[in-house]
This record gives structure tokens, sequence and C-alpha cells, in this order.
């Protein structure tokens, strides 16, 4: 099945780790296609979701109700479905526009804000999770040890590390196959064979509300253009994060600091992402 | 009836096609009168719906649900419904909202977000068309050629020109006795007897969500100000692409653009406007 | 029973009325508790308000749903009811969410948005008053005097000033045992025994849609670190404020104001509130 993830099968060799120059070659590509990326999300920052998708290149679609998502799915390049603001409606259209994007072979990717906080997202997430995996699973430390049996965090807040998540969200990409994205001052990207560490970012990434909402459906729009899922959930982290740090460096609180970060994921080019990019 | 536009009444001459010093007169009618408008909208970019209504003098709410909508469209100035996330209960709010707006004599302007590329809005859309004319109805071109009867776009992405709707357009606005406000890099608003082009704009206007969407609102604004819906159309889509070509000059990114477009809503004078002002 | 406010127990003796050193305190236990505030909010200003709350050094949480509305409320620090936007799915949420808050003795905020103007969020607002008492009821005039028995405002405008509202919320202040703050050029803020004047502000305030709503989570904010929730409302109008005045004086606009309001509500120390508060 064409929508199978490579990592879970297991006569295909891993993928090298990303270097560098695939993750500014990851942003052309983006560019360069411009991905519709159909985001099912947190209402609250939908419209930043948008904005950084266009900042981007990506072009940007919310339908999240269950009489169009489907049929929305099934011709986007990418699915974003996150779980931060659920409602009767919108989770209703969840299942069907994930089962969709799979029929077309469409990556998606699964955000499930608060999970082991709140029971009923838990448990959506877990439904969907179950269906078939995303292509990109990503969280704070307290969703992904969440979802992976462990005990949730406080609201939105993560009050696990990354680092402590690690173990969990490899088991975690194993067992269903998926590429897990554990944000956190140190982002933390598996699969089933594989680890890497995005170590750019700022503090002030924290003080701005739905940041990690856009990582998700940046996400999205990466697994559109590339075809190792890895790949794309490093190269996404890394133009939020290294668009971060220019835009601290220049501002001066949390209300410049977003409005350069769009500035600045537009004016990012490959070799400015390949030259800051810092992975280990 | 009060609540017919002027120009599908053939006993009423046609108005003089509007001039700069028309569209600048507009302007002061706004903010002079500071219009009531309900939006009905797309709830991504309600915010910068209203941030742009309060920018440029007009007063927004957002009142989009089934149970109240018809009560505030009753004592509104203008009525937006805009089809860009429709959910159950908000699209039972705009038959409702249509009719109380009817019946007070109130324009309404209908922006058919996606129109042709989803089939339920799709649906929606005609009904409320059917039901009795908007003053306005705006949208890109492959949404006004979807209404018409052609094929629709991807998206929110117009995949077609406003050139190659303009004839299409002319055709809805005679059929349903309406001005249309075609969107794109040359705008065409025309009614059964007028075509006006705005040119102003800057392509940085396609890479901040929601901006045709506060021109509806916008046009929303306008029609209550002022008796010509055409003139109204032109002035709305006048002084946000003037503002816009204004906070491009000084701006570095499309995060900073939004900002500073709606400081220059807010700044524009009606002397600016009519001197920047092209129409063709 | 700990959920009842101190001014409804006739036992206690009146806290002294707020100086700006306890205002700087309350901001300095803001920072330092970093109450995490439930928000189910007029969803059209959900992302200013997170943002709000974020640049404070609060943690915001818009849970709104009727299955993990009171979830959270029995564990949040302090619970924001706003009746901006109000649909069947997040009213149905609204009165578990307060009841699991008043269990749990923790403070809750009501905003009636256009309480008076629109008949169905008026029954709404007055069956949570009826319910039992906010810490805080926070509105314009128009709202204030609808929910003591007067006659309502225009939309959201408030049509009547603070001054002739001051009279009618002392006596709603006495009668549900509650803070009533009524916003304006100068804030009222009153119990049943005490009255503050917060006359700091500017009149761009007006201009950016969502700083009333997002005062309301302010409030809630403060009531979480401080016992006193007069002391709460004044702080939190006090902080919101004196950063507009700030803000107002380094940009050209509404746009530019509204960024630099965050950015000036992070920076804003203790000190600084101290000394620029005006209370009379």
């Amino acid at each position: 099945m064409s929508a199978m993830p490579a990592a879970a099968d297991p006569t295909r060799p891993t993928p090298a780790l990303p270097t560098p120059d695939d993750v500014a070659a990851a942003l052309e590509a983006v560019r360069t296609r411009a991905p519709l990326v159909q985001c099912l999300t947190n209402i609250v920052v939908a419209q930043w979701t948008a904005n950084t998708l266009l900042a981007l290149g990506a072009a940007p679609a919310v339908v999240d109700n269950p009489r169009e998502a489907a049929e929305l799915a099934s011709v986007a390049d990418g699915v974003l479905v996150n779980l931060g603001t659920p409602y009767a409606e919108t989770v209703a259209a969840m299942g069907p526009a994930v089962a969709a994007a799979r029929g077309a072979g469409t990556p998606w990717v699964l955000d499930p804000v608060a999970a082991g906080a709140l029971s009923w997202r838990t448990d959506v997430a877990q439904g969907l999770l179950a269906a078939g995996p995303p292509a990109i699973l990503r969280g704070n430390a307290s969703e992904v040890l969440a979802l992976a049996g462990g005990d949730g965090g406080r609201g939105v807040d993560a009050v696990h590390t990354p680092e402590a998540a690690a173990d969990s969200a490899r088991a975690t990409a194993r067992r269903h196959g998926t590429v897990v994205a554990v944000s956190g001052p140190v982002d933390h990207v598996v699969d089933a064979a594989r680890l890497v560490r995005v170590t750019n970012g700022h503090p002030w990434l924290t003080r701005v509300t739905g940041v990690g909402c856009a990582l998700g459906a940046t996400m999205a729009a990466f697994a559109a253009a590339v075809d190792d899922p890895l790949l794309a959930a490093v190269a996404a982290t890394a133009v939020v994060t290294v668009a971060a740090e220019s835009a601290a460096a220049r501002t001066a609180g949390p209300g410049s600091f977003a409005v350069a970060l769009l500035d600045d994921l537009a004016a990012c080019t490959p070799e400015h992402l390949a030259a800051r990019v810092s992975l280990a």
C-alpha cells in the first residue's frame, strides 16, 4: 500500500540521517511544490497556522467540517489533524479526513494537543493512531508519553523533558511505523531506527500561542514535498527554529517576535537554513 | 421593495462610473457613519476581519449563531456572509440573517469561499443567492465562475484569471441584479451595465490569510454607507489595495506587512485615497 | 464554603483600598505563580487572549467543549467565561465549567459580551450569574446595566458611560456578592463597599478587537494569584492600560499598537506599574 510509511517496511533500507543540505533541499521542495495543506486544527491558532504556511510558500486550507473534510483530503497534498480545540462536529470530520488521506497515499500529521491531560481528546487521538499511522506524530514530551501509555501533562504545558520522552517516542515510532517528533528546548525526532536532535530555537517560542500547532502544519507541508517523513519533521523544525533565532535577535518582546517570525520564515533561503541549522 | 438593489430596477438610470472623488467620499461616509457590520464569516480570519473594520472606522460584530443572527441583522447596517468555514450551526444562521437583512432593507455581501471546489458550501452559496441577491457577490475568479455554472478552483486558490471571469461575472450580475467583484492582480467590479477595474495592490496580499475575506466585510461597511453598491465594492477594494501599496513599501515580509496594513487603513485619508487609486 | 467571595461574608472586614504597591505585588504574584487560566471565550479573539496571558506570564488553555470543560476547570487556577460568540456546544460547556470551578474554590470571571443587546446570551449570562457569583463580573457600561435590569447596548458597543453604570454596578456587586468591573475611558471597579477608578488607558484600545475580552482573562489570572478579587480586577486593568500608554507612545496605528501592547505587557515590571498606575 502506497500510504504505508517507509519505516514500517522491513524490506526497505533505512534512509540516511538528514544533513543540513538535505534540510535545505527540503525547503526548496516546499517552495517549488507549494503544497495544499488541509488543516483540521486548533481553531484558536488557525490564522497563525495559515499565515505560517503562507509565509513558507505552502497553501493552507482550513476545512474541518464532516461534510467536506474527506472531499478535500482526497485532493490535498498533506493533512494536519490537531486536537487543540475538539468539538463534536470537527472531531466527526477527522476520521473521514484521515481515511481519505490514507486512501490517496497522502501524508498526514497528528498533533495530540493536551493528550493525557484531558480524557476525550486522548481517546480521539488513540483512535486515530490505531486506525492507521500518521506520517508524523508531533507533540511535547507529556503528550507523546501519554499516547505511549505514560501519564499526561497539565493542559498544554509540557511537564516532562524531551530527553525523558525519547525512549518512549522510539517505542511509539516502532509500534506504529511512524515518525515521532518531540518538541522542547531541544527537539527530538525519531523513527524506528534514527534519532535526530535539532538544537536551534529561542525561549520566546513558548510565549506565542500556536507555534507548536503551526509546526505540525509545517511538518505536513514538508511531508508533502519530500519522501522521507523523518527528514520532513526535521526540516520543518529547523526552518521554524532557525527563523526564531533571527527574529528574536531583532525584536523586544513576544508581540514583535511573532511578527518577525513570519517575515523570517518567508525570507529564509535554503542556503541560510543549511548554514544555521544545528543537528545532533 | 426597498431591499432590491438599484441595478435590478430598469426604470432607474444606471449610476455613473465611480471617480476617484466618489471613492474618497465613500471613505469619508464610512468614517462618519461608523456602520455596524455583522459578520457571519470564516472563523479563521474573524479577528483579522474585525481589526480591519475597526481600523477603517466601522464597528464589527461577529454574531453567527442561529439564535441571534437574525436579531442582530435586523438592526445592523450591513451584513457579511462568508462561507470559508461552514459548520452546521453557523450555516443554519445564514438564511435567517439574510432574510432579516433583506426585510430591513440592509445590504448584505456574499463571499462564497472555495465555491466550486467543495460541494456543500457550493450548494449553500447557490441557495443563498437564489433566495435573494446580495448587494455584492465577492470572490476570486474560480468562485465566481463556479456560481455562474463553470467549474471551480482548488481549495481557496484561484486558478482562473479575473479577466476570464469578467464575462461570466457580468452575466451573473444581470441574472441576479447584483454587483459582482472579482479579486485578482487586477480587481474587476461589474454590475448589469458597468465594469470598473482597480489596478492597485501588491503580491503580498496573497501571503496573508484572510485579506480577501476582510475585503468582503469592508464591502459590507461601504455598502452600508453609500447608495451605489458598485461604488461600495470599488471603494472597499481601493482602500485595501492602496493601503497595501504603502504598507508593502515600508515592510520586509508578510508578518510586518499585515501589521502595517492595519495602520495604513486607519491612516488613509480620503485625499490620499483619491490621489492614489487607479481605476480603469 | 471556600468558594464564596470575601465581600459576601459580613463577618469579614472589608479589605483596604488597593494601593499602587498592592497592584505591583499582584503582578509579581502572577509572574511567580504562572496560573493556568482556562478560557471559554469569544473564539474570534481567543488567540489574542492567549497571547495576552502568555505575555503576562500566565498559562492559557482554551478548553470549551462540554466533554472536557469541567475536567479542566477542576484543576485550573482561574476560569474565564466570555459570551462573545456563543454556540450550542460551547454554551453547554459553561455551566459545568463554572460548577467545577466553584466546587474547587477556583475563581471565575464572567464577561457578558453584548448582554442586553442580544437575547440568548443575556439569558445565558443571567443563568450563570444566578447559579453562583463569579469572583468578577466584567463588562462595559451597557452590559453591566443590562444584567442589573437596565436596557442594553448596540452590539458590543457601549452606549452608556461607566459613571452612569457605577451605581448599578454597586447594586449588582451587593446583590451577588461579586466584584463588578466596568470598562470605559475611566475604568470603575466596585465591590459591596469599595470603588476604585483606574484612569490609565488610550483610545486605541477601542480600535483593536478583543482587548476587553483579553482583560477579562487577565482578571482571571490575577484572581488566581491574589486573594482579594477587587485587587485582582484593579491590577489586571492597570497592567493592560499602563502597557497601552507606553505602546501607543511609540506606534503609529492600531496594527503596530497591538503588537507593541504584547511586548509591553511582557516588559512591564512591578516597579514600572507602581510608578505609572493612576488610581482614584
